[in-house]
């Protein structure tokens, strides 16, 4: 049997679930529903004797991020395509398909989203082998999800001939259905959830693109053919790369080409689309009183249907005679919504931004390629940050105009370097970094290293500083 | 004119003003509606030629801060008087006016509540100035608030004669009525509210315990007998005063007493007894529109009669398609509930009490009497503080048997003992202490010192401290 080369798509930006999906640090990468971020739990369900190491496809901001999940979970990937502008999926599954042809046109790839829940891995392994012969035989296979419930938030995949036919093929693709229009499609028994995961070879994809997007061809070609390899990472050149349209593979291909088939997959499956969703997913694991999902940080009185979350390890969410809401309560942001706005949640993030609110975007916690930080309090003239970095990783050689810093080691070894003196400091033991002086920290040991640091001066932006070396390739 | 003693009682705890009152720093302390907290609004309220120095009943654990807040808004007092045990407001005002009669049994007290807003302070100096003639003449005065609303959740008086006579013979006290009596005495015009204000001569209240409820008089005489100063507080004694039952002075004596007066009062005035309160006040300053009443952090997408408010300069709230709530979000705590719920919210204090979470009573942030601290994270075995030191004060002389602490020096000076060595450490300098060190912090200077702590150690509890001398007289 052909093994199967996942193709995780993670360059997602997942506003629909702030205040925890942001931009900087979006919903694929959270430990939404368990421990595991969905990005690693997807990775997984396509890990195993059926298929080959990944392919993952994400942008430069979260390339670290990627390599670290990975990492955690155990997997390594047969490569990570950075993507030099977010262009939607045509670009980037064209870009897999040409990247996997240059070395063997008739690989088979399976293209799935990082963001989607999917508790059956077996079942949906065998559901990826019974499209593997159609795939083979030139199909582009696409995965379509039984309907539970009359939803409108999805598209749906019309299947030829009379339901229950696996692998059967397509008829038509149909857009977000009305509330009548989706209960008859309920009903009808041959409309599945249009889940965006495919299977094909890499040839079958080219050949889709050259018949129905052949403007496609040429500039993703060329970001290939000029893109760099840079710590393990391949960067698509980023022209003519930027001046493709934003596109879907459903526009661009699907919904024009010929030769797809549907595998049906009757098992529980969810994209975690919004609250709502996170919520409905709550209560599958195990039915809510009065259909009140709240977690351990949370209380509900007198509530009926209501979402009551807390992402912050010292924050008490209390909801009172509420009815039908979702409350999520993080660090930096609260968002209190009536369920049925919850594809609204991105007009928050479009209204933060437009009032220059960080919280749109980003969180308090950066992570970084050699680990992260985060602003503990921020004063007049000072500033104190928790910093974590890696075993083995190691901060720019850096300096700054404005500030001086006290490092103080609360767990872990830091090699540090001041100037030209280079110094062990351990567990309760601290060091000054004057202003000026050129510094490097390292983590030379095998655990976390974990460093208070705190800076005074009159200006603390991270702007202010020198980068004299740098393992990362930061500029 | 006699001048009129002001009794601010503030001993109130305001859990229905959660999670902005809590126990440990409830209302009257917080800057709720402005830049001064209502403590501080009401002690200037009552201050100025009309009055003398007031008198503050409160309980030990607020004594500092009421000093604290007391110079802050420029006013010395004639005394602070701590209660052993709160037991509502009748032993409380009968301490006050024993107190008083000590040194002049015909002095003139005004007992005021610590936490209500009245903006027109003229207005309610010419109502008190209204009541003196009839409180000399041994009558105990009420102040009525003239009704705007027919409001549920407030006591009513009921005056002799037609409406707008003041001041006037009371007729009788009524207890929180149902909304069809509520809307008759809105019409019937010589019903008001009962704000809880009092005005009377030391004389007079005695001889109303005397007349109405003489088994408090013994105990509370001996409460002051065997009081003892301490750093210019008053201390009562606790025996027998914790026997005494939790009490209103509108039960004990109010209610019986014959020789009662009311001064209307038709300006505006706001008991802020919960978060509708807040609310309405609010938009009594600016109508909002279509309701909302949001500050600069908050955000309302399609909202109507909504209170969304961040107490958290790093918390950004948003709402979407909410009807009729609140929405308080502090660092630790957010509170979402119906807005006909307000008077509710105590129950998410019992709640979270019931389940040991710290928010149900306290903060973060810890005052005492040198100042305050927060701890900013807690991990491992580590944890950082925030520790504000007030000019002139000192911490006590202490030492820990599980942590060491790096002390970093971001504001200010400190002066610093460890062990048998004293030295000054001033901003961006910083300075150890190891484990089983003896030491202490202390402010020598003209502005506030703020210091960043390090701890490091396997235990990092309040308790683990060995005191050695302390000038506020802690054990």
């Amino acid at each position: 049997m052909s093994s199967v080369i996942p193709v995780l798509l993670s360059g997602g930006s997942g506003t629909r679930l702030w205040p925890v999906s942001r931009k900087s640090f979006p919903k694929q990468f959270a430990p939404l529903t368990g421990d595991q971020s969905l990005f690693q739990a997807s990775a997984l369900r396509l890990s195993g004797p059926r298929y080959a190491p990944p392919l993952v496809l994400t942008n430069a901001d979260f390339r670290f991020i990627v390599t670290e999940q990975l990492a955690d979970a155990g997997i390594t990937p047969a490569g990570i395509l950075i993507e030099p502008a977010g262009r939607n999926t045509a670009p980037a599954i064209l870009a897999a398909a040409l990247h996997v042809a240059r070395e063997n046109p008739d690989a088979l790839l399976l293209v799935a989203p990082s963001d989607h829940v999917v508790p059956d891995a077996d079942a949906f392994g065998r559901a990826v082998e019974q499209g593997i012969a159609p795939a083979l035989a030139g199909r582009i296979v696409t995965f379509g999800i039984e309907p539970t419930r009359p939803e409108t938030g999805y598209g749906y995949l019309e299947c030829e001939g009379a339901g229950g036919i696996s692998p059967t093929p397509l008829r038509r693709f149909v857009e977000k259905p009305d509330a009548a229009t989706a209960e008859t499609m309920l009903k009808a028994g041959n409309f599945l959830w249009n889940a965006g995961i495919f299977l094909f070879t890499a040839r079958s994809m080219i050949e889709a693109f050259r018949a129905h997007a052949p403007e496609f061809l040429a500039p993703v070609e060329a970001a290939l053919d000029d893109a760099t390899r840079d710590l393990g990472f391949l960067r698509l050149a980023p022209q003519p790369w930027q001046t493709l349209p934003d596109l879907s593979i459903d526009y661009a291909v699907m919904e024009k080409a010929a030769n797809l088939s549907v595998v049906r997959f009757a098992e529980h499956w969810s994209d975690l689309g919004g609250w709502d969703a996170i919520w409905r997913e709550a209560q599958s694991d195990r039915p809510a009183w009065r259909g009140v999902v709240a977690d351990a940080r949370s209380t509900a009185i007198d509530c009926d249907d209501v979402l009551l979350r807390s992402d912050d390890e010292d924050m008490e969410v209390v909801g009172i005679g509420l009815k039908n809401m979702m409350v999520v309560a993080t660090r930096d942001a609260v968002l209190v919504a009536d369920m049925d706005r919850a594809q609204d949640v991105r007009q928050a993030v479009t209204a933060l931004k437009s009032r220059g609110a960080r919280q749109a975007e980003s969180f308090r916690r950066d992570h970084r390629p050699w680990g992260w930080f985060e602003t503990l309090v921020m004063g007049e003239r000072f500033q104190v940050k928790r910093i974590v970095v890696h075993p083995g990783a190691a901060l720019s050689l850096q300096s700054h105009v404005h500030r001086a810093e006290h490092w103080i080691v609360v767990s872990g070894t830091a090699r540090v370097t001041v100037d030209d003196k280079v110094s062990l400091v351990t567990e309760n033991q601290s060091i000054y970094v004057p202003l000026g002086a050129v510094h490097r920290m390292e983590n030379p040991g095998k655990v976390p290293m974990v460093l208070i640091e705190v800076q005074t001066g009159v200006y603390l932006g991270e702007d202010d500083i020198i980068r004299y070396d740098d393992v990362y390739a930061r500029s």
